[in-house]
C-alpha cells in the first residue's frame, strides 16, 4: 500500500510541518487523552468492554506501575543518527518490536474494526496478530495485510476438530506464527460488563470466525445466515475450555508446523515447561489484567521468564505498553517485542484506519527517539544496563 | 428455600443472558459503586454507622492496602473445568470460604434487618453469623436459615447469668458454633458517630437478644415492652465489658460444649493463649478498622497467627474483604475462610434479602472464576505459592 | 472551676446522650473537619498564618506520614476497665500525656486567644504552655490557670536584660517550668504569609509580654500605651537571635531555679548537649512544619532522642499530632507527653473556651479508649511492643 | 544597575513591610501558584512549551520525587546571625550557589525575554546562562549583564565552523564559561508540542544567535533579513546533530579557552570520560524531564557522579528545583551550585524583569532563611551530615 516511513523519528517534523499550515492533530497525544475521547464517543457498554479490567482493576494498575519502577539512564554522545529498530521472532522480522496485539470484536468501536486495523499495520510495515475472536474472517484480514507480518491468535475450543480447522486456516491465509491464549478458557469476572450485562458475541458480534468455519458450520443444523441464534449457542458451547490440559496444547503443537507462541504466561514454570512441549515463543501477559484481579504485573514477571528459558525462545512483553520508553523498558528487561492493545484500540475507535496509523505511527516515533535520547541506536545495544530502579521500588 | 446455584462461577452468564433482554443489574457491580449507591439512600446516621471507622480510618485504609502487598501468580493450563470451593471449619462444612460476618443493628439499614440476610444465606447455602447486638433475636434468625450453617456471635456482657444464658439459647437454636468479639469491650471513639450524636442501641435499636432474653428480663423491674428506656439502661450497664479477663474467657469455655471462636485476635500470643484455654478457631479481626485507629491490618497479621496456633485450628480472616481475589490472597496466606460485612450490608441497604444474595453470589462467582483463572481447581491447591509480594510492599 | 472529668473515655456517651435530644456536636470531630470550617470563618490571612508551614509544607506532611509508618497491635482481655492516663514531667504531674503547646498571637483566631485556651486547660485540669509571643500577658494567664499545670515558652531575645526579665516573670507566676524554643530564632521562609504581606507582630498583635516588661519598657523613649510604633520596633530588633549560641543557652541555664526544656530539637546530638548544659527535658518538634521545608518529621526523630538522654530526662513530642492513636504512637516510641496545637487552635478560632475543651476532651477521650482498646489500663504498659512498622515504611 | 541585596533572607521583611501599607505581592508565592497563574496568561501553546515534557512527564514528577526522598535534619544554636552564600564554579565566584539556567526563545512567553532574565540577574548579582537558542543575540544580552557572572549554551550544531563561530562569539562577548548540551542533539516526544503542533523555531523564534552569526550567514542564499524562510530551514538542517561523538567534544574542548561545561550527564561513567577529555564541570541534568520519558532523576544520579570526577570538578545540579530546600539538598549531596529554569520563566511571562527578580528573590532569601533554620552559616558547612533519607525512600 505504501513505503513504510523510516526512521519513525522524522514523523514529529511532519506534525510541526502541518503546524505551520495551521493544522493540529486529529488526535490525542497521549494515552489518557485517547482514553478519555473514545469515553466521550463510544456507547457504555463498547467504552467499558476495551477499557475495562477484572475485578477492582488492580492488575491494570500494577501493569502501569511496574514501568515506573524502572527508569532510563540515557547516555550522551552515542552517534545516533541513524537507528535500527528491526528485531527477530521466531523466523519474522518486524521493522520495529510493536507488534498490533489481538483484540477480539472491534466491530463494537468502530464499523470497519479489523479491517482497519490491517489496513493501518500494512501502511506502516508493522506486524499484526488477529483475535481468533475478531469481527472479520482471518482470510479477509490476510487480504488487507499483504505486506506486513501477520500472525493468528486462538483460544482453543474445547472442540478439537473445530481447533484443528481453525489452525488450518490460519496456515492457508499466510499467517507466520500462531498465538495461543491460555489465559482465558473461561470468561473472568469483569464489574463494567456485568454492570451493562454486555458479553457481545452473545449478540454475535466477534464470532466471524467460527460462523465461516466449514467444521464449525456442519455441526449446526442451519446455517448461521438463517439461523444466527443456533450459531451463537453453539458458540458458546464451543469457546469455553477450562478443562484443557498441557496435554491439549502438546497436541495443538503437533497438529501445525507454524511457529506455536503461548500468550498469557506468569510463570517461569509454565514457560519451561511450554517450552519443553515445543512451543516457539512466549507472550508474557496478564491480558491487560482483565483476567484476575490482583495478579502481578506482566512486566514484573518478564525478567524471570527470559531467564527461565533458553535464549533461542523469544519472549514477549504484553500488558500496559503505552510509550516509547515503556517499549524500552520491556526490551531492556529482555522482551524481543512488545505486543499493544488498548493504546491502537482507541486510535480505531477515533478515526478508524487513520487512528491506528497516527497512534502507531506516534508510539514509533517516541520509541525512535527516545532510543536515540538514551544512546543507542540499535535494539541490540539496549539491556539492563540501560535501567536503574526507581528509589523504594 | 432452594438448590445452591454450583458452581458459583455460572452466574455470570445469568447476567449476561438477562442483558439480551434489556435487563441490567438493579445494583453497582463494585464496592464502592455500592457504597456510593447507600450513601445516597440512607440517613447520615445510619450511612455512617456502617461505612466509619474508629479515628481517622487509617485502619481502614490499612486493611485494603495489606491485600494490595500481595500479587496472585495464575497458572496455566490446571484442567479447571470443576471447581470445588467447600471448607470446613470447626466441623461445619461450608460450600464456600466465605461466612457472613456479624454486623449489629441491621435494622437501621432495612426493615427486614437480619432477617433478610439469614435469608439470603439461605438460599445460597452459605453460612452466616448472627450478631448479639441484632434487631432480631436469634431464634427468629434459625428459622429463617434451615438450610445453611449458621454461628452465633456473642460480647460477652458484664454479668455472668446473662451470658450464660445467651449462650444457652444459642445452643438451644442450633447454632453450630459461637464466635466471642474480644475486641469491642468498651465502644471505640468513631467521628462519624460521635458527629451524628448516633448509637442506635440508646434509641433501642439492636438489643432484641436482650429484651427476649428470660434472665435479663428478670432483672428489670418492669418488662422491656412496657418501659424500653428501662431495658436500655440497663442494657448499658450489661453491655460494657472491659475489665473482662482471661479468666473470663476460660468461664465461658467451659459453660457451652459448642465450638468456641474468638474474634479480634491480632497478636500471635493472644491466639496462642486462647488456643491454651481450648478455644476451637481465630478470627483474625480489627473490626473493620472499627475500634483502634493505626492498628494493624488484619491481613498482615494473618501468617503469623496461622504460625502460631496448631494445623487443627482454623484461622479465619476478616476485615477488608471485598473480591474474589481478597478471599484467594486470604487463603494463600493460611485462612481457612473469610469473613465479609460492609458490602453485604450495603446490599441489604439497597435490595434487602435480593440484595444481599445479588451481593454474595457475585463475590462468590468472581472467587470461584478467580480460582479457575488461577489455574486451581479446589481450595487445597491454594497456598503462598500462589502469590508474590508486590514490589515496594 | 470544675471537677476534671475523669475517665476521659466516658465524654462520648455524654455526646451520645445530648444526641438523644436532638443535640449534634457542635464543632467538627475530625482535625481535617475543623480545619476546613475555621478556613471558612478566618480571614486569609490569619488562617494562613495558622495553619500554613514552612516552603512546599513537605514537613507538614511528613509529620503526619511518620504516624502512619507504624501500626499498632491491639491486645485482647488486658482488663481496662480503669485506666490511669497520668504522667509525669519535670516534676509536673500531668493528668493525661498531652500539653496545649504553645502557639503565638492567637488573638488573630479569637478575641478571647490565650485567655480562652488557658480557662479550657484549667477547666480540663491539663497542662499548657504559654507563647512568649501571646496576646495576653502570662500574669493574666497564670490568673486564669489557678487548677491546671502551666509552663511557660521562651524565644530567647538577643537582649540578655529582657531575657531575664521574662524568666523572672515567669517564675514569679507560678509557671511550673520553662521550654525555650530554639528553631525560631530568625523568621523563616512561609509562603502563606508572605503572600498575605503578613506578619501580626508588625501590626502590634503578639508582643503583650513584651510591653507588659519592666525592663524592656525601660529601653523605650515613650511608653507603648502611648507610642505603640516605637514599641513594635523595639520588639523587631530584640526578638531576632539568629546569633545565639550554646554558651547562650547555658547562660539562660544558670538563670533561673525552674525546670528548663528545649523545644525544636531533632537531631540527639544536640539533644545530648543540651542535657549536658543541664537541660531538664527535650522537646522534639519540628514547629508543626513552619521552619525547615523538607526537615525530618519530628515523630521519625524521636526513637533516636530518648536513646540519646538519660532515662530520667523526658522526651516530648510535637508537630503532627491529632489524635489518640497518634498519642498512644509517641508514646510507645519513647515520648513522655506530647503538644498539640492547631487541634486546639481550631477549636478557639470555632467557639473560643467551649471549642478549646471539645476539641481536648474528644482528644483525651480518643486517646482513653484508644488505650483500653489496647489492651493497656497504663501509659506504664505503653512501650514499643505495642507496634509494628507499617509494611513498606 | 543595584546594589545586591544581601543577605537575601531579609527580603521577607520588605514583603511583610510593604504589607503594612496594604500591598500584597504582584505574584504568586509558590511554584505551584505561579505555574498556575502563566498557564492562564500565555497561550496554550507557549504555556506547553515551558511546562511539558518527554512522554508522560514521568521523569518531571521523578526529579521532584527525587528531593523528597531526602531530609534535612536542622542543628539548634548555630550562630548563625552572618551567612555567607557564596560558592565557586570554575573560577567563577557566585554571590549564591544558583544559576539561571539556559532556556530557549524566552520571546514566546515575554517580549523583552532573555533581556529581561538578563537585567533581572544583573540587578541580583547572580550568574545566568544564556541559551543558544535564545531570542535575543549573546551580545546584546552581555551588555544587559555587566555586573554579573555570564555563561553561554551551546547545543553543538553539525556544522563545525558555526559551532567555532558560536564559540568565538561567546568568547568576545566575555562570558566566563561555555556550557555545551549534549542531551538534546535531536528533537525528543514531547506530546503537549505535538498537540499544538507547535516548534517556535519553525516559526524563526528563538534562532537570533545564528541569523546574527556571520559564518551562519555566510551559507545562507539571501540575507535572514530578507528572506526568514531560507534562514529557518538553513536552521533545521544545522542544529540536529544526532551522529555527534566524543570526538566531536574533544575538538570542541580544543577550540577555546574558556572553562566549559557539559549538561545532560547521568551516567558517572559519562562524567569520567567528560572529564578525561578535558572538560571542567559536569551538570547533571535531564533537561528538566523534557529528553527521555521514565528516566532517571537528576538528584538521584547526583551523589554517584559526585564520587565518579576528581573533587577539582565542580558537579551542578539541574532539574526540578523549586525551593530553597531543594538547592540545600543538592548541596548536601555534593553539588557546588544548581540550575534553576522553570520557576524564573514563570516569573518572566508574569511581569518580565520584575517577575523574575521576585521570583528569584524569594528563591534566594528562602534559601538563606533555611541554611540559618539548619545551623549553618555558609555552604561549607552543608554536607550529607545534614541530610536522613525519607523514611521508605
Amino acid at each position: 500500500m505504501s513505503t513504510p516511513p523510516l526512521p519513525f523519528g522524522i514523523y514529529q517534523f511532519e506534525v510541526y510541518g502541518r503546524g505551520l499550515g495551521g493544522e493540529r492533530p486529529a488526535l490525542p497525544t497521549t494515552f489518557d487523552g485517547l482514553q478519555e475521547r473514545a469515553r466521550e464517543q463510544l456507547s457504555d457498554a463498547a467504552y467499558g468492554y476495551v477499557a475495562g479490567g477484572a475485578g477492582e482493576e488492580r492488575t491494570m494498575r500494577a501493569n502501569r506501575a511496574a514501568f515506573d519502577r524502572h527508569r532510563l539512564v540515557p547516555r550522551m554522545l552515542g552517534e545516533v543518527g541513524q537507528r535500527d529498530l528491526t528485531t527477530t521472532v521466531c523466523d519474522t522480522t518486524l521493522n520495529a518490536p510493536v507488534v498490533l496485539g489481538p483484540v477480539g470484536v472491534l466491530s463494537i468501536v468502530h464499523p470497519e474494526g479489523e479491517l482497519a486495523v490491517a489496513r493501518a499495520a500494512n501502511e506502516l510495515g508493522v506486524a499484526s496478530c488477529l483475535s481468533n475472536a475478531a469481527s472479520t474472517t482471518l482470510e479477509d484480514v490476510a487480504t488487507a495485510t499483504p505486506d506486513a507480518p501477520r500472525w493468528f491468535q486462538l483460544y482453543p475450543p474445547n472442540d478439537p476438530e473445530v481447533r484443528r480447522s481453525l489452525v488450518a486456516r490460519a496456515e492457508a491465509a499466510g499467517n507466520e506464527a500462531i498465538v495461543v491464549t491460555l489465559d482465558t478458557l473461561t470468561m473472568p469476572w469483569r464489574p463494567r460488563d456485568i454492570a451493562q450485562a454486555y458479553l457481545p458475541f452473545l449478540l454475535g458480534e466477534g464470532i466471524a470466525n467460527y460462523t465461516a468455519d466449514p467444521v464449525f458450520r456442519s455441526k449446526l443444523a442451519e446455517p448461521p445466515e438463517e439461523s444466527p441464534q443456533l450459531a451463537i449457542q453453539q458458540w458458546a458451547q464451543t469457546f469455553p475450555n477450562p478443562q484443557m490440559s498441557w496435554d491439549d496444547l502438546a497436541a495443538l503443537r503437533s497438529e501445525t508446523g507454524l511457529p506455536l507462541l503461548v500468550k498469557g504466561i506468569l510463570h517461569p514454570d509454565d514457560a519451561r515447561r511450554a517450552v519443553e512441549l515445543g512451543i516457539d515463543g512466549i507472550v508474557v501477559s496478564n491480558h491487560g489484567g482483565r483476567q484476575v484481579d490482583g495478579s502481578v504485573a506482566s512486566l514484573d514477571q518478564l525478567p524471570a521468564i527470559v531467564d527461565a528459558v533458553p535464549a533461542s525462545v523469544p519472549v514477549l512483553l504484553d500488558s500496559g505498553v503505552r510509550t516509547g520508553s515503556d517499549v524500552l523498558k520491556a526490551i531492556a528487561l529482555g522482551a524481543r517485542a512488545v505486543l499493544i492493545a488498548r493504546p491502537y484500540v482507541w486510535g480505531l475507535a477515533l478515526a478508524g484506519q487513520d487512528g491506528v496509523r497516527e497512534v502507531v505511527r506516534s508510539l514509533l516515533a517516541d520509541l525512535d527517539l527516545s532510543l536515540a535520547m538514551c544512546g543507542c541506536s540499535s535494539l541490540a545495544q539496549v539491556d539492563g544496563d540501560l535501567l536503574v530502579p526507581a528509589p523504594g521500588a
